[in-house]
C-alpha cells in the first residue's frame, strides 16, 4: 500500500483483517443456514467487545449466506461458498478512541473455530495512518 | 499474503480493493446524510453492473454515516468520518463465473467522485485463487 506522503491530512488508523478459508466443515447444516449464521456473527461480534449498529444477511440458492455486520468500529464481512468449502471473513475496526486490534483479532478467531478450514489465508491490513 | 500452498483445497478467486480518502470535500452536507449517501452507493453499485442482494447503513452523531451493500459478488463498504474529512471504502467482488475486477473499478472510482479526496491510500488484494 502506498504512503500518500505529499498528503499530510488527518485521517483515522485502522485495523483490516482478511481471512480466507479453505476445507471448511459444511457437514452441519445449520452454517448454511442464515439465522444460525447471523446468531453466531453478533453474538461473537458482542463476545469480543465491539458494538453492533446494523446487519444485513442474505441467503443464495441453493446455498451459500453473505453477510455484514455494521459496527460502531468499522464492519464485519463474511461470505460462504458451501459448494466449495470456502469461507471469507474480513473484521475491520477503527482505532480511534482505542486500539481495536485484539478485539478484531478475537472475533476473527472465534469466528473461525465455527468453520474448522483445514487451510488459511490470513492478511492484516492497517488502513489509514496514525496522526 | 500468504499462499496455502499445503492445501491445495478449492476456493473462490476475487478481487478486493481497499481505499482510503484523505481531504475529503464534505462541505456538501449531503454527504453527511444517511438517505442520500446510501442511494449513492446503490446508484453507482447498479451503474457498474453489480447485483445489489441487501444494505444496511448507520449514521452517527454528531456526524459520520458508515453503511454496507451486500452484493451478489460479495460488498461494498463505506466509512466516513467528515470531522477528519476521511473515508475508506471496500469493494470486494467474487469472480467465479466471470471477472468482476473492472466492474469492481467502476463502482471505486464513480464512489470517489463524490468525495474529491486530496489524498488517497489505494491497494488491491487477491482474495483466494484461481482452481
Amino acid at each position: 500500500m502506498s504512503t500518500p506522503t505529499a498528503f499530510p491530512l488527518p485521517g483515522s488508523q485502522g485495523t483490516h483483517l482478511l481471512g480466507e478459508w479453505y476445507g471448511c466443515d459444511f457437514s452441519t447444516p445449520t452454517l448454511n443456514d442464515l439465522d444460525t449464521l447471523r446468531t453466531i456473527c453478533l453474538f461473537a461480534t458482542g463476545d469480543a467487545g465491539l458494538e453492533v449498529v446494523g446487519d444485513v444477511f442474505h441467503k443464495f440458492k441453493p446455498q451459500g449466506v453473505t453477510g455484514t455486520v455494521l459496527l460502531a468500529e468499522s464492519h464485519l464481512a463474511i461470505h460462504t461458498w458451501p459448494e466449495k468449502k470456502f469461507t471469507t471473513l474480513d473484521v475491520y475496526v477503527c482505532n480511534i478512541r482505542e486500539d481495536n486490534t485484539a478485539k478484531a483479532l478475537k472475533l476473527y478467531n472465534s469466528l473461525k473455530e465455527y468453520f474448522h478450514p483445514q487451510g488459511e489465508n490470513f492478511s492484516r491490513v492497517q488502513r489509514g495512518r496514525k496522526e
